[in-house]
């Protein structure tokens, strides 16, 4: 893939930016139904969602289809000028179809099924509930096909949010065909790829295979690395089911799912969509959650491209055990730019109004239960009226990167299987994107398969599995002039999860220019590694004693055993620099994990000399440069070295500096206008 | 209900104060049975509780009733003057019956089905388990009835104390039936109760419910409401099937029950009864658990009056995982007294002497496993022989209370469904009461539906259930004068618990003057009211930011966005005050929040410039008044501005002042004998 | 038993100290298996053990049996004078056998079948699992009995390691029967056992009973405890079936297990076996676990004399959710000479090397994944070499000790029945055993059916359970000048664990020459004890208030209602001392109350003046005397008053004093070689 455009680069393609709500007209009155779209309209809204858990109301009786209800208030919304992102029902079932076919119901590790009553309650992997979900998929795209208010679609809703290591009975059929297929009905390549001479776990046909049930004792990690693969291949073969009626229906309609949840790799799933969405609630990571935001968007980007946010947080939001804090005035909106600043090209936020029952009563909307306008709403209007104005430009453009932490699906399905007590490599790409982040570079994550074109600094965060493809690809990336850390860890397994007979870290040995000659863990403030300054860096839950082969010490570990051993490397390849970390970087540590590296990189701040509280990201595309500076803190920013532009929010032109009040953001589109000032 | 006199001031209505112990002669050879009558005449004892666990005794095999064991025992010991209190034996049905039926056993949520070998395996909807139960209950009350050696009766024993949420099949099919009654068979009356409309829950047919799994996903509010209320219904009406049989058999019985456990609405339950039982353990709350002796005394007495403690704690008790301490010299009759000073009209000792094995083998007795006199004993025995002399005196006198906090058990229900870690109502009427019980003020609980005359100040805590009954009533009591303090999120749901379409605090919106504009989490330590004369009170989980409509401002919130937006209120009704108080009361807040509700309201303490240690409680009927003075403290208090009169206990006349050594009591009949000094 | 020699010191009876690896070779390609044996002999490998978990390639189809395999690599091996150990492989039955019996899987209390894929999964009281086990025992036997490189055999392995506690219809039947047996077939001698008659529980035919749920409410403490004791005797059946087969087929091979697990009497256990093996893993203890792998030794030897370990640490360990630390250098050997000076006759390191698969892929072994040497293979290599020299001098010694702490496992089980959140006796052997080791005395622990000669001073750690027996073997041991010191809560219980109706401390009571009027819990810190000198020891979780009968008082509790109340008491018997101390020891108070005890029996310190981090140890036997020197600390050691004699290690001559560099070891076969020099 190395050589074609970056994915994360892809656009999505629309002529509008799309700016509304997740919108549920199920739950109001008659009254509500009417009144919503002119309040809608007024907030500058262009488009709602709708639909995804109303099977019930669509087919009352097993086929009989009626969507009178939705056509009804789409055609109210489109009078306004609101279109409809219309979704497939398939997350929550009719009660009629459990009570005829309870083997569609998901069985969990300990037997227990899941009920009706909640939601996801049915297994993607029934066939029978594929056949359902794929005629009320039909019925909705014969239905909807000429409508031309329905402009895209979002396949079911958040699939494997809450429940996807089913054992069904379903599953377990499935699970012995996925095998079948991939070991080409060989049953000992799988034995092998297994390694099930280990406790005489050999099977001698597929048919004798079961799930993987971690009891008594632990599991296989080769089982259970190919179980969750099967989970990922068969969540995306439920939703490309009904992506091919819906193409076939009407080829202009876009499609997309709402991601990121667990156990799919978005990276093959997003193959099948035009773009992906990714819903996104920074309460989840409390009040002061600025660089989560950041993290899980640019996450999205790596898989996909520009994305859409289906849902963003808009109130309070809670359930049963909790409510994340209700976000502070002028949040909603700093959470509108940032997610659009990384590469967002519609949003809507959750949701319209408060539900007055069920499960998410407290997932508060834009507007409150009593349906009064009050400060969200009124931040909301403000986020809509802007983005009519100024929405467009954003389109055709996507985000700048000049550094990037490595991120891929099947590296922490490894580290899954024995984690060991360690941090997960996703983990570790926070803390790392993190460090980058704070140090206002401009970073972002790329995928393993995608190209790495375009950034001068790349991290591959404890890749245990390692593959000849990739680690030629990383090679090419360095001998080019690219620097690359690759940390702890790395390349000990080969993609069937086996631990490599190499010497760690096996296809990465020779470009690291080290062999690992021990390893094992480190507890709390245990050792640590100093560097040539004298400076040092705490190891962080893992040590590695490494013997240089080509590469040269960086820093050697402090006490025990262990002091005086190289514990960090550079090694000259080609035009380029290959680090190697023989430890995990704690948040406080990886400045100066990351130090040397940095220094090698020369990477410049997305602005120079921005004060603390105030990111900064580029967007560019067709000869246009858009500069994102948000003053996430509470205070007043002074940002100098500012290029000179049009601020797009306020439509001042800005010539080097600008103060941005608490809570404020300026898009610069650079360059323009200069010359009418 | 309102005008009727209080049910929290009901007698119990017998013509003698009971005192004794839960005896079990089952576990004893017979030597033991012949010296166990004696050693109880000596130490005061009247009565005995017997028979609850011994059903496998009783009916050794099907239909071959036997109570000759009984028999015998209940004649020696009513040779010396003690009765008897048999009760139904039906929480631990005999093996043949679970042998024959094993579909009796309850099934937990997770589909596990409870087993023979502890109690309460059988559930009380189980058809088969209550047929058993009747025939049980009417072979019991056939033999007894004319026995004047057995004057009352306990129905089952702690029922739901291990075990409520069954998922038998029994329970799904009452549960249906249930809710056919509740929604007059109209299932489109539940899909709106329950808001079925929200993911897809609909029901079309009363035989499709559910019952409320919880899985994968969270749970439908409404639904479990519904489950819990259901749960509450079918465990009365499992007791009143056994109370019916026993009034037809000798109506001059009386009929309680040991309370109290989850899930029981005891105001609907204490109907059946002539009153109700509390089982009584300090030692859970620890050492110096002293409020909480009073607070669940005080809960017992809001549900049915005046009560029995059919088990007070003799002596340390633990199970499996868990000892409690060690009461100290004085605390069993400390307890014993406190117990009377709150209501009880008749105590009994949990049990006459540590059972040899049984999983309540260390649930030690009033004698040791060796069965020798010790201090535990002689302090029974002090009980017992002051309770000859002065236990009559208490009949007719229930407890005087100024000031009161509201408590209903679907407020409680309502809170679980959704409670978004806030604290429940319950924990919050401990709190409140707690303050006003620490002020010395007269206080008790109040149940919604109970008349509200007495008290001069209720507080509401977080009721979010609301009606115009009680609304109206709650501005009735405010209207004719009385202080009313109302807790944040009440007033924000209906009776079937959705949420309601007017601005929080919904029906008493008018009567507290105000409306709340926004409402969140607190962090620990984020926010706190000022108030106007300088002083704060931290905020407590949760704030709301209120605007007055008639109501004025008493306090303001002192930060972020917050800062200087009303929080706390008065509004004037009628006679009356109301306050809103927009958050939560930490225990150590609420004299802050309260301060201002008490200052209007103007409470006596019981008796003024009581010591810290020392509380005082007054019960009161037929012209008399015994005033309780309890020295919970370690060291000799002086009380002063008593009343005069006479300490029963003592015998002393009390002038003014009286000395009371550590963990001593007095009951002071005030005004009697006054003239004889 | 008592008069006999003690078990603790019986002797493995080998003529060579096996020293080796656990070996698997079906893990590794031709080549490697081809390059091992060379590596091993090298390295000092006399033995391995194989087979345990190779079933599927033992018997890849039903009844076919296969062994050539292990034919050829014993063979390799046996050229270079390496020994095999093999295993009856029942831990890991072939794929064929469940998919044919799924009724031999074991189900667990919650009804959760165990699955193919992990370990020991399949019931050991399962008939058909038996009978299949039988059959592959019985074809190894045939196969191997001939050859003489196969030198002896261990059973299973670890069995109980994971999972004992199985509810499967093959334990239920062999419990009932079990039961039937113990109780001679009459259900009333259960009944009184188990004290059916509470909570109506009885049972009128064997066939009623059900195995413990401990659900809804808590368990029944008689039904546990045999229940915890069936499990241990069937699982010694499940073995001695297999032992006896075994020992048909070739009388001359010694037949061993690898322990210590859950619900298994060793001393029972041991009796089908030459000697115990017990797998010792130290780095569960965390870095510097010292005393933890002296206890474990001792216990293992308790049960029956000296002892192999089949599994020694060889690396860092773990397992999906953990990793134990790196042993550092010169850590193996010390865990090496350390499990020999306490007993051990053979040891093998686990394993040969780390695999690159499977559950236990970071198990370390003494060679990497990588498969080269490093250090810990050059380690294990001189440890080895040193072993071939003076491995032999080991045979024919034992253990020496003057002091020791009662160990029994009904004892352990008792307590489980009912721990009241207490320690067990096992985790008090653990503080009192290491009291004394730390005190540098010659201590060991001592199984209550052992004989007690040798220790002058022994320990009863809460007994609860007691018989007259053993009461009299205690009383017979003081009575001839013995130390008895018996803790807290010892006596209480009969041997069915009913509570004793003798006061406290029951059988004991006169020979400690006291009663107990109270018990309770203790808070931390809640008391303490007073001694005559005016020092103090805090009470530990429980306290005890003593009545001496003809005992006299050693120390007073210090507060509250307990001050000046007796605590600890000494009683003159016979020749000998009995104090009896009323609380647990913790750790740091253990040293306080022993103190007198300790003054009584004035036993010598193992070496007078030991440093800190020295440990000494002596094996003496047949006119023979070893004294172990461990040096633990990572500092040099002066060792003086050695008593003279040749170091076997260094091959010096030690006269009065040594210097031990850090982890050094020295073994000094005392009186050897004097003359000479």
């Amino acid at each position: 893939m190395s050589g074609s455009a970056p994915r994360h680069r892809r656009l999505c393609k629309q002529d509008k930016f799309l700016f509304g709500v997740a919108y549920y007209p199920e739950h109001w009155r008659e009254e509500d139904r009417q009144e919503d779209p002119d309040r809608m309209a007024v907030a500058g809204v262009n488009v709602v969602r709708m639909g995804e858990f109303a099977w019930d109301l669509m087919e009352r009786v097993e086929g009989e289809y009626d969507f009178a209800f939705f056509d009804e208030q789409i055609a109210r919304l489109a009078n306004l000028g609101i279109s409809t992102i219309f979704c497939t029902p398939t997350a929550t079932p009719p009660r009629w179809l459990t009570v005829q076919y309870p083997d569609t119901l998901r069985i969990d590790r300990d037997g227990r099924r899941m009920e009706h009553g909640t939601r996801q309650h049915c297994c993607t992997n029934s066939a029978r509930l594929r056949e359902y979900g794929w005629r009320i998929t039909s019925a909705l795209t014969t239905h909807f096909a000429g409508n031309p208010s329905v402009i895209g679609w979002q396949t079911d809703n958040e699939l494997n949010c809450h429940f996807s290591e089913c054992y069904c009975p379903s599953c377990h059929e499935a699970f012995i065909n996925w095998c079948r297929r991939r070991y080409n009905n060989e049953i000992n390549l799988l034995n092998q790829a297994w390694g099930t001479a280990f406790w005489s776990m050999s099977y001698t046909d597929f048919e004798q295979l079961v799930l993987p049930y971690d009891r008594p004792a632990r599991w296989n990690p080769g089982h259970m690395l190919d179980y969750w693969r099967f989970l990922s291949d068969t969540t995306a073969e439920f939703q490309r089911e009904q992506v091919e009626i819906l193409r076939k229906g009407n080829p202009n309609w876009f499609i997309t799912h709402n991601g990121l949840m667990a156990n799919v790799d978005y990276w093959k799933f997003a193959e099948d969509l035009d773009f992906l969405g990714v819903d996104i609630y920074p309460g989840f990571g409390g009040q002061e959650n600025i660089h989560g935001v950041a993290f899980i968007a640019d996450r999205c980007r790596s898989y996909g491209g520009s994305f859409m946010v289906p849902e963003l947080e808009s109130g309070p939001g809670g359930q049963v055990g909790y409510i994340l804090p209700t976000p502070r005035p002028g949040q909603m909106r700093m959470w509108l730019y940032q997610v659009i600043a990384h590469g967002a090209d519609s949003v809507m936020h959750f949701r319209w109004r408060s539900c007055r029952f069920g499960a998410e009563e407290y997932w508060c909307g834009v507007l409150d239960h009593d349906n009064k306008p009050r400060r969200r709403y009124e931040e909301f209007a403000r986020e809509g009226i802007e983005l009519r104005h100024i929405g467009k430009e954003m389109l055709g453009t996507s985000v700048d990167i000049s550094a990037a932490v490595l991120i891929e699906h099947d590296q922490d399905l490894a580290w899954k299987t024995m984690p060991l007590g360690m941090p997960s490599p996703e983990s570790q790409s926070l803390t790392l994107h993190g460090e980058l982040w704070r140090r206002k570079l401009p970073v972002g994550l790329v995928e393993a398969h995608d190209s790495f074109e375009g950034p001068r600094l790349l991290i591959v965060p404890s890749f245990t599995m390692m593959d000849d493809d990739l680690a030629s690809r990383l090679t090419e990336f360095a001998r080019q002039g690219g620097v690359l850390v690759v940390m702890a860890w790395s390349g000990t397994r080969d993609r069937f999860g086996r631990i490599t007979p190499l010497s760690a870290p096996g296809l990465l040995a020779e470009l690291a220019g080290v062999t690992v000659e021990e390893f094992g863990k480190l507890e709390k403030g245990e050792n640590s590694l100093t560097f040539a300054d004298g400076t040092t860096a705490s190891g962080f839950m893992w040590y590695e004693l490494l013997r240089p082969t080509t590469a040269k010490p960086v820093a050697r570990w402090s006490r025990e055993h262990m002091a005086g051993t190289v514990g960090l490397t550079v090694n000259q390849v080609g035009e380029g620099k290959v680090f190697y970390v023989g430890t995990y970087a704690a948040a406080e540590e990886a400045s100066a994990l990351l130090g040397p590296a940095l220094d090698e990189a020369k990477i410049e701040p997305v602005v120079a000399g921005l004060p603390e509280g105030v990111e900064a990201v580029r967007r560019s595309g067709k000869g246009k440069s858009l500069l994102f500076l948000l003053n996430h803190s509470c205070d007043e920013q002074l940002v100098s070295r500012v290029p000179a532009g049009v601020d797009l929010i306020s439509g001042k032109t800005i010539t080097g500096s600008l103060t941005l009040p608490p809570k404020e953001v300026a898009v610069i589109h650079v360059g323009r206008n200069l010359s009418v000032k």
